[in-house]
């Protein structure tokens, strides 16, 4: 009996803050980054294809992790690539460097982005893949707001530079029961207990596309160049319609990025109507699922702040109201993405 | 960009000791166990056909998690059910055993074997499941012998009491590309670094019945009753003979359970030629593929000792000879399991 993945948190000489830097310092995570080829190949796309930008300009790159953007870079033309990550994988990051002959052009920093000196004052393009689940989830783009405005001169780039959250809901009955009603009857034994922390935790799996039972909408943009810290922090409003008679049993939400700056712009999406990747899609079930007809309406908010004891957690409400045949039936709903 | 459970670590209030105890707080760890049902039933079983050594009977569930297998002593009659457990995931558990009207037999106690005060002095069963990775990772037998010692009267019971230590050569020669061999090329970049590390790292996966091409060997039996602490850091040899000419890739070691206290003994394995279960198998890749012909001997030794600096992780050092058509060739690896 294990959780999966308890590498490195159990090192008695470690506190939790180095924990949460060294939850990266397993391979197995840059692994699985790395096999991503949607969000690897996009990023080394939208830096290939883009040598006009990169040719003799200096990059950062932040939260660099096993090097692979910043030796993209490297190739790419630029003149110094600096790199920073304050996990222990940096170490590997290093030596692959010198492996790949590119010592002379990419620098590698240990250390916070807010610590760290870096050996110029400014930088022409940042680089950065600080996306989590949920896109927000970690808060790692905070390190990255943070990079932006110490370093990165007035007309910088950033790649990515947009985002975009979408909502929908889907029919989703078949794994509600293995995931959320399982906890009602456990071998003879009922763990509702269980069943109502289920229920407030947003589930990160790959959901089929055909299980999408509404229109989709997109409830955020984030402009990296611009926007701000307490941008991040938000309550805005959705609406979707009902595309068939069905049962809506969750609230689905995706982000998708664009790396604008390219020639060409780059896209990747994290949907369900796209190639997998291990952001996978966020699932939010609603407690009593909604009989809804096409065409009906769920309009509402969503709210997502940082948690207030660990800002790396998020709290997301979501209020709705659903005006269907039966009347109309709303819901204030509260998650805890930890 | 995420590790993939990262859950309840982050909690900048948590000391990382607070966090192994933790680790165990999600439900998503038990629900993985619980769903487990080689695991759970063969508990159910075992306890549920032993009503004549249960009833009106003392037990102590040490690591009592979701409080399942107290319940199940419960309901096999035992006068009154001691479940103890560090993690917060109890107080989840109290509530389940308020909910099923079993808090006139189950007690449970939060904290540490060695630090609870128990209402009893003596009991007369301890049931636990304590099973790690590699059986051993995470060391929470020696919790059990910690219990056994201290509260388990001379006749006592345990369950389950028998456990083996298995050992195999396999063919994986794909899989072994995917995990060990992608670091030569990861997008054109050479990650040798971090093939190093992989190299060291026992692999926790599944593996199909027909990879394997040795006998196979019990190395290490252990009877809960009467093991010391001290004995579950060993070298002991090992013998396999080939079982066909093949490629031997890597060692793989598992493990098989009994309560050879019920009237019929009952018994499950960790294996790859029994059912799926969550511990999988432990994957041990040796550096150089050995070429080997049907009757060829691999013999050596297997050491396991929990690491000094850190006693839930294992170092696990494997030393074998192979005495096979080319000659002899010999290998000393050292794996680090945490």
């Amino acid at each position: 009996m294990q959780p999966e993945n308890s590498t490195t948190a159990a090192d008695p000489s470690m506190s939790s803050k180095d924990y949460y830097f060294d939850s990266y310092a397993h391979f197995g995570i840059h692994e699985e980054m790395l096999k991503d080829e949607v969000r690897t190949l996009s990023y080394r796309d939208a830096i290939m294809q883009s040598k006009h930008l990169f040719r003799d300009k200096v990059v950062l790159d932040v939260g660099c992790g096993t090097g692979i953007l910043s030796m993209f870079a490297a190739q790419a033309g630029a003149k110094l690539v600096i790199g920073v990550d304050m996990s222990n994988i940096i170490d590997k990051a290093k030596r692959i460097v010198v492996d790949n002959q590119l010592s002379d052009k990419v620098v590698l920093l240990k250390g916070k982005m807010e610590e760290v000196e870096l050996p110029v004052d400014k930088v022409d393009i940042i680089i950065s893949e600080w996306m989590g689940y949920f896109l927000l989830y970690e808060s790692m783009l905070d390190t990255v707001l943070v990079a932006r405005d110490k370093y990165l001169k007035p007309d910088g780039l950033i790649f990515p530079d947009q985002a975009t959250m979408h909502i929908a809901a889907i029919e989703d009955g078949e794994y509600r029961r293995e995931k959320i009603d399982f906890w009602d009857d456990v071998y003879g034994f009922n763990m509702q207990a269980i069943k109502e922390v289920a229920l407030t935790e947003p589930l990160v799996d790959t959901v089929d596309a055909q299980a999408i039972n509404t229109t989709d909408c997109v409830f955020k943009k984030i402009d990296i160049l611009t926007v701000k810290k307490e941008d991040l922090t938000f309550t805005v409003p959705f609406e979707i319609t009902c595309t068939r008679r069905d049962y809506v049993h969750a609230l689905l939400v995706w982000f998708d990025i664009e790396f604008s700056a390219c020639h060409k712009p780059i896209r990747f999406t994290t949907g369900p109507r796209g190639k997998y990747t291990h952001w996978k899609q966020t699932v939010f079930y609603v407690p009593d699922e909604m009989a809804v007809d096409q065409d009906d309406v769920i309009s509402g908010t969503i709210t997502s702040k940082p948690n207030e004891k660990n800002p790396r957690d998020l709290d997301i409400s979501i209020a709705y109201e659903h005006d269907g045949q039966n009347g109309v039936t709303t819901a204030a709903l509260e998650y805890h993405m930890c």
